[in-house]
This record gives structure tokens, C-alpha cells and sequence, in this order.
């Protein structure tokens, strides 16, 4: 949900935090986020890969492992990028003009980017409402609430674009816990899939994000961005990370189970409403108060700015962090009078 | 110069120097690049700027010593990228159309970007054949000659660019070791400057790049690159490097020093008629004989696809290879038959 100046304010950022809620504790506990907070190992960096400027191998090798671990048809094109948002800046400029319907409510920088370009744009709540759309934008699973929208019917949406000439965009950000949910291996027409390396592995620092579907269009990303869009060590790390499957497939177990530890404690204070491993989706008419409540105890929970009943929690990375949120979530109650309230109702500043 | 497939090859690619010359001895010495072989010390990197999204504060930090290396009037806008690159790649789709004048033969990147964005682009040779063009580019000092306009001049053309609401565009990628050079201090209208970190910092992969002009066009590339458009670790070793006058000052003395001592080897080989402290143009009928046999060597210097006559040299990085370097164009007699002539023409790949 675009600011008035056109931006729109994310979690992750503690520093707005600290400015809520100046006497809160340290350290903060980041829950605003969807962010693994277990990340993969860094592998040793060599010097040259800061030195000089990424080659077409480094390049190339990131490419190959993407492809191996997104299952990306041979067919298909792939382009990697300095983070998933560039790709989604890039998109709405890079095709022909034409109405637009982006699937609500979800991840605000879709239907912010499109609008830049100038597109018409819908958000529309149900798929069967896209009706003329020519682009039709999803996340899946989606963002906040992990909806997951089936391939079968991905698949049919994407065949009723192409006889129109149109595009599907997917947002598979947070798909690499649930591979079988991925568009890429049976790839329809007229797709694009956007993948993002940050999250899953935890290093959303290293920017590095993907896009797979036609080849023009990855073609057309690929010019847009330029040579060396990707930084050395970016290269490195990604093609390391994504060809470690059994890393990949401890996370899923770990982060699986960390999701439903983080469900029990959030159950007495609310309907869980949705979610992926890595964030879970609170329901609650008491969102703002306990929003507030865990500020003040130097936890940041994500809110949104349109939607006044609900909380998104990422996962506590440790064990301190686990007891810390248990006891702030067992010491809540509703009514803690009016500094909860002016806490809870000023400008959040994010969505 | 583009090649047919609207792709640019440049230097810094040790896979090209390899695929050319098989049998040649390694390590290479790469003298393909105008980057500083003695790249700013790796401040230490805490794992959170890898793991969290880069954060407001971490922005603001970096384009606050960037103000301050830059010497950035109050008035003017600053946005940071992850390389120069990238920006000249949004710039075209930035501005109102109208034909564009790109002063000549330079980086070659600048004018496929304008033309990939469909603008009428003249190459011209010199400043007063700019014509009616509405957006005039150069690189100042310039790549690969070094040629230096003075400041006087650009402000004049800038003022006469403004008048016709048009926008110089000034790529200073070179400039850090002459700062008097710089234009940025006097801001004049309708300018844009770029500035690249990599080159001088020795530090390529890490992909950093800034404009400088006015509010609303750095505004727009702001918006056009989206939130955390540069990685955390960049954003910090930037900050650093940025505001440590003190190495900057070391370097432009010992790579000047550097830059007179390889200019004593070529001088025998032709004519350096020009260069920048970071790297050196020869000018000699026998570049392609002298590019085979130092590649031969190991050694990859930079040639231009229209310029048969010309090669440029980065600063060798330690004795080792300076002692290789000397000795290579020791050894050099201008025919050294066949094998020579075939390595010499023989489709280059790069401009």
C-alpha cells in the first residue's frame, strides 16, 4: 500500500522500530520479516570475486545451478538479478501496454510498479475477476496470507493470457519449501516466474533474484539490466547455495518445525490464519495493542496499514529470541491502557 | 561498438584472454581493465549486512560520505546503484525523447543504451558538433584516451543544454585521482554525473555506482531501481572507502607512479598518447602483432575492434608482473610470422 510520495515501507528495517518505540530493549528481536533467520553458511569469498568485474562464467554457473534447483525447462529462459524487486521495477516497462489486475491483497510492489509505468491497473480479490486483463500478477504462496493457488488452474490462467496475447506473472518468492507448488518445471505459455534467493536462504542482504519464462522477455530483462547487474560474490554464493540440496532440505524440516512452534504460542492470542515455514499470519481485533505490547518489549511483529486485525510474525532465530516472544506473548493483555493505544494508532510507517 | 547480437564485449574477462591464447602461461596478468590492482582493504563484513535488507540508515550513511567524497552541493540530488552500469542502462527510458549526441569513440555502453531506448544517436568527434541534440554524453576524463574537457567548457555546454531543456550527462567514472576534474562541485543545470566506485577502489564485483544532478531526475532513477537496489555489504564497504581521505590520497600517488613507470616500458613499443592514472594508450601500427605476442605471454592487454592501431594497459598489481610485462615487451620484434597474424585478426570479441 503505496505512501503519498509513491514509496511503499516494508519490515525489515529496525531502525523505525527503535523510533516507535525508543525504550524498548536491546536487542530487538526482528519479526517483521519474512527472512529465514538461519542462514546458509558463507562460503569462503577469494578477494577476486570483489576485485574484478563478474565474468560470463560466474555468471553462466549461477545460472546452471538456478536451473538445476528451480527445475527450469531447458527451453526456458533465466536471467538473474540484484534482487527480485529490480526484476519487478523492470517488468511493466519491458511490455506492451495494457490493463493489468494484480491478485490482492499481497506484497505492494507489484501494483506500485505498474502503476509507474503507467499501466491500468485492478486489484482484484478472486482470479475469475481479471476480466480483461492482458497481465495478470500473483504471488504464490502468497504474501501475507500463504495462499497457494493451484498449478492446474496457474496453468488454465496462463493458456487464457496467451490466446490473448498476454502475460501471467508469478511471484514464487516464498515457494522453495514447497517445490511441488512451483509453475516452473511444466512452464506455460505466456509465463513469467520470479524467484527470490534472499528469503529461503537468509542472506536477503546479498540481493539476488530471477526471472524464468519466454526467452524474449528474459532476453528483454536481461538487456534492461545491463552487464555485471549481479555482484561477484553474489554470483558465488548463489551458485554454492542453490546447488546444496540437503541444505535446502534441513531448512525445510528445521523452518517446517520452527512454523508450528511459533503457531502454538500464537494460538492463545488469535486465529492463525495462513502463512508459509517462514511467516505466520495472526488474526486478532486486538492486532494494534499487542502490536504495541511487543514493541515496547523489543519485538518487532509486522502490521498492515489497511488491515487493522492482523499481525505477521516471522521466525525467532534462537532460543533466546523463542523465550523472550513466548513470555511478551503470555504477559498481553488486551486492554494496557492509553500508551498502548497511542502507540498502537500512530503512522506505523510501513504496510 | 556493438556487435550484431546488440551486446557490447569489454575487458576484465580472463575466460576471452583464455579462449584466445590456450597454451599461454599462467596466471594471467589482466591489463584488459582500467581497474586498481590494489583494490581499499575489506573492512570487516558482520554477518547481518548479508542476512537483513539494507536499511534506510545504511543507504543514508553511503550517500553521505558519498556527498562528501563527491563534494555534492546541498541542492542536489544523489542516488546510489549497484554499478555505473545499470544506470546508464535506465537513464534513456528516463528522460523525454529527443536525439542524443555521444562525443566519441568512448565507453560504448552509453550510446546502445539511448539506442535500445529508441533515441535518434549521433556519435559525434567533437563538442561543437552537437547540433540540435537535446541529450549530449561524454566520459571525462574520457575511456580509453584520457581526454580531459575543462570545466569551463562543460558548464557553458550545460548552460546551452539548459536552455533548450536538454541534459548533459558527464560519466566520471575516471575522475577520483583528478577531483579538481570533477564537475560535481559546481553543479551546473541540466546535469547528470555519474561516479563509479569499482574502478578506483579496485573493488568491481561489488557493484556500486552513483548519479548526481538534479532532484527530480535522480529522483526518478531512485524509483526506477526500487528499494535495496544495492546489496548490504556494498553499501558498507562503500561507506567506508568513501570516507577514508587518507587511502585515496596514497593511491593517486602510487598508481601515478605506477602510470609513469608503464609508460617507461610501452614507450619503446609506440606512442602513449593517453590514459588516465588507472590505465595507458598505446598507439603503434603493430597492436595486433604486439596484443598476440603478449597474449602469448599471458599477458591480456585491451584492443579495440575499430582501432587497429591502438591498445590500452591497466596497471600491472605486483613485481611479479611487472617484471613479466617488461620482459614480454622486451622481447617483442614487430613480425613474428604467421602465428602472430592469425591471433591478431582473428574475431576479437571485445571492442
Amino acid at each position: 500500500m503505496a505512501e503519498a510520495d509513491g514509496t511503499i515501507w516494508h519490515g525489515g528495517d529496525l531502525a523505525q522500530a527503535k523510533a516507535l518505540f525508543p525504550d524498548a530493549p536491546e536487542p530487538w528481536i526482528d519479526l517483521s520479516t519474512g527472512i529465514n533467520p538461519i542462514p546458509y553458511p558463507l562460503p569462503e569469498l577469494p578477494l577476486s570475486l570483489w576485485q574484478r568485474l563478474p565474468g560470463a562464467q560466474d555468471e553462466a554457473a549461477l545460472l546452471a545451478a538456478a536451473r538445476g534447483a528451480y527445475r527450469v525447462p531447458d527451453a526456458a529462459g533465466i536471467v538473474a538479478a540484484p534482487g527480485t524487486q529490480i526484476l519487478i521495477e523492470l517488468l511493466p516497462r519491458l511490455v506492451e501496454p495494457g490493463p493489468v489486475a494484480v491478485l490482492g491483497p499481497t506484497y505492494g510492489e507489484h501494483a506500485l510498479a505498474w502503476r509507474k509505468a503507467g499501466m491500468a491497473l485492478r486489484e482484484i480479490a478472486k482470479r475469475d475477476e481479471a476480466g480483461d486483463a492482458r497481465v495478470v500478477v500473483l504471488v504464490n504462496p502468497n504474501n501475507p496470507d500463504g495462499r497457494l493457488v493451484g498449478r492446474a488452474e496457474l496453468s488454465a490462467l496462463a493458456q487464457s493470457l496467451a490466446a490473448r496475447d498476454g502475460l501471467l506473472v508469478i511471484d514464487e518468492a516464498f515457494v522453495d519449501f514447497t517445490p511441488e507448488a512451483s509453475l516452473i518445471p511444466e512452464l506455460p505459455p505466456a509465463t513469467l516466474v520470479l524467484r527470490s534467493f534472499g528469503k529461503t536462504y537468509g542472506l536477503a542482504g546479498l540481493r539476488l533474484g530471477f526471472a524464468i519464462g519466454e526467452p524474449v522477455l528474459t532476453g528483454r530483462l536481461r538487456a534492461a539490466l545491463g552487464p555485471w547487474a549481479v555482484a561477484g560474490p553474489a554470483l558465488h554464493v548463489g551458485a554454492c547455495a542453490l546447488a546444496d540440496k540437503a541444505w535446502l532440505d534441513n531448512a525445510r524440516i528445521d523452518r517446517t518445525r520452527d512454523a508450528a512452534r511459533l503457531d502454538a504460542l500464537l494460538a492463545p492470542r488469535g486465529d492463525v490464519v495462513g502463512g508459509t515455514a517462514l511467516f505466520r499470519l495472526l488474526e486478532t481485533r486486538d492486532a494494534a495493542a499487542l502490536f504495541a505490547h511487543l514493541g515496547r518489549g523489543g519485538i518487532y511483529a509486522r502490521r498492515f496499514q489497511h488491515d487493522a486485525a492482523r499481525l505477521r510474525f516471522g521466525l525467532p532465530g534462537d532460543e533466546t529470541s523463542w523465550t523472550r516472544l513466548a513470555a511478551a506473548l503470555a504477559s498481553f493483555t488486551p486492554d494496557e491502557g492509553p500508551h498502548a493505544r497511542r502507540a498502537g494508532t500512530q503512522r506505523p510507517g510501513h504496510d
